[in-house]
């Protein structure tokens, strides 16, 4: 079980780089992985807009969960009543939990920090929690999905101070997390944190690796430093990762990080972007993001994408999925969506297609030269948006 | 094309009411229609959270679209340059247009009413626009349905003196219309108008019977009046109407209503009250609406309702549903949409079936003894808040 071989490295990436692009299988008790893997997530036991039999169809392997939110709603307890996940939401194929501890950093109205674990006010209705390494464990435990995660402290990615002490209880509730694990079907992964900081990042991944993991998180990033920082810390961190385990940059996310992460050697990604984009009427393609609510496509014909093979695009034209947003129906959300999960699996497939062929350096520089990035005054506007309704929801909590 | 042929009269509804509950086949340039036959509504073509492939698979053979919303988004124009409803909203089955009178009656911000048609301001963005018998149908010809309607005047079912007025210009409208359509794969109906005022109906059904349309619509019920009053009105209408062509009881409706309506010799019925309700986290079951949204059904393993076919039932639980609901996942509107429309559909099934076996009669008591109404307090306030929505839409447009 959790047997993770490699089935090629790139040779143009491990000789410019340092780490090899690869791809791998990954078997896991809910089916067989092919790496590198994008999961779509799933926070609150539903990838939002899609069924289980859509995310098949799209071609999805691997759906994150988030433990916090299924611990504050429906209960973890409950679930596993149910069976746990798998059979809760209906999604017979490999899955992932986080701990939890990210969301308490990001999204709890208050959290008080001891060396023992982390009490917190939950979002919704400000009730009291807490949280240790031991419960973060037996909560996925209840929830059972394939590869589970070590409670971790998320610091600010620039405030070294922070990244510090933070490190200390990372490690010190990983070595915890190891002992307190229990189910043999569950993969248990350790986290490697220390914000931009290199010789951080170093001692953190030397430590975890000494635990002997099933695989090997990186937390930490895409949470407000820049790109350039983010594949820099990827630089210093991948090499001091055993090669013979998965990989997981947790977060990422967007298509052009994805690409930058597979030539860094991750093997596995999560992000809520192309679901989240999706709802926003933004949509992926290999020439950047569409934005579909445009008055320029209100009586465009084509496919939001020629070529591509969702549902969406094989069945509908831009001027009726911009129709379906300018009137707010729940349906242009969900095709939205499906386009862009499918847009990510291709994407995969792609990667995966030319490392096998030795071609992905060059794959990598077309993709990146075609791929238009958003404007950053639009993401830096997005993202404050979303930071601002999350503080009024904690207002209102 | 639009041959309907009566394919079996219960013997036990026409001895006790005159007119006999029946079914038939209805041909349509699109396909084939069973009658008795419901129709979910695709307000802005799309019905609410449903592919036309969940449709197909749901079992719907009749879609309805309104007029006057496509009118103002995306405009009929736009449509017929995309061939047509069916193609732009990916339905090849066949479809029903309303004229936009009932929602100019009853959303434009205002109207003024003449002897040649009506004017009135957009509930969107309060732009002024113009609906007469000639353009109500070019519209609909636009838009290419199968079946389409008379522009009519939906007046208060208890306003005697109003409805007097109204059905002169509805008959006027409906005579005007008849010379205006040209299409040939269009069947136009009239609508008999008239309240709960039986001689009213009587003589609204004669002069458009003289009409000779391709099928007759009965408008105006369910818009306020007691279901004693309404059921009263069909029984007096309905005999007045052609045997051999298709009736149309529009915008009806709830389940126990649409076997009433059987009963009494409808073959057509469109509602949102499946589809609506389903949002709002209501549930259809032979027992009557059930809320997904109360606490007894947190941990509840059993599907919505055992032994419905349904992808829903077929795939999730009670508490499942449930979550989604509480935690305002989109997925939830979406698996109560399929749940309730599927209902409609097998509801149907089982009516036709009975008809055909000529066990209808003993059907309906057996359906009506089980299904549980919603309490009146409950619809009176779910009415009341739908109305202030409205309101406070129409003031900030």
């Amino acid at each position: 079980m959790f047997d993770f071989s490699i089935t090629a490295d790139d040779p143009q990436t491990a000789a410019h780089m340092g780490t090899a692009a690869r791809t791998g299988i990954f078997e896991t008790p809910h089916g067989t992985l092919l790496t590198p893997v994008f999961a779509p997530v799933g926070t609150q036991a539903t990838v939002k807009t899609l069924t289980p039999r859509d995310l098949a169809e799209i071609g999805a392997t691997l759906v994150l969960s988030n433990t916090y939110h299924l611990y504050l709603r429906p209960g973890t307890h409950l679930v596993a009543d149910f069976g746990g996940l798998h059979s809760f939401m209906g999604w017979p194929g490999p899955m992932l939990t986080d701990s939890g501890g990210f969301q308490v950093f990001s999204l709890a109205q208050m959290r008080k920090l001891d060396p023992d674990g982390v009490t917190f006010r939950s979002h919704i209705d400000g009730s009291l929690h807490r949280f240790t390494p031991e419960s973060a464990i037996a909560s996925q435990e209840d929830l059972g999905a394939d590869i589970i995660m070590c409670l971790d402290e998320c610091a600010e990615p620039l405030d070294r101070k922070y990244n510090e002490e933070a490190l200390t209880r990372t490690h010190a509730w990983a070595a915890r997390c190891r002992t307190a694990k229990r189910r043999p079907d569950q993969a248990l992964f350790g986290i490697v944190q220390g914000g931009i900081f290199g010789d951080l990042r170093m001692e953190s991944a030397r430590t975890l690796r000494a635990l002997d993991f099933s695989g090997y998180a990186i937390g930490g990033l895409s949470v407000g430093e820049t790109k350039e920082q983010m594949y820099a810390t990827l630089d210093v961190t991948v090499p001091e990762l055993p090669a013979n385990k998965p990989r997981y940059l947790m977060g990422v996310g967007a298509p052009e990080d994805i690409v930058e992460g597979v030539a860094r050697g991750i093997d596995i990604f999560d992000c809520v972007l192309p679901t989240r984009v999706a709802r926003n009427g933004g949509l992926l393609t290999r020439q950047g993001r569409m934005n579909l609510r445009n008055a320029r496509y209100a009586a465009d014909p084509l496919p939001v994408e020629p070529g591509c093979d969702c549902y969406a695009c094989q069945h509908f034209s831009r001027a009726y999925l911009r129709h379906l947003f300018k009137t707010e129906e729940i349906l242009g959300l969900h095709l939205a969506t499906v386009h862009n999960v499918r847009f990510m699996i291709r994407l995969m497939d792609e990667i995966r297609q030319h490392i096998a062929a030795g071609t992905f350096g060059a794959f990598r520089e077309t993709f990146l030269a075609a791929y238009r990035l958003p404007d950053q005054a639009v993401r830096h506007e997005q993202k404050e948006k979303r930071r601002q309704r999350l503080e009024a929801a904690k207002g209102q909590a």
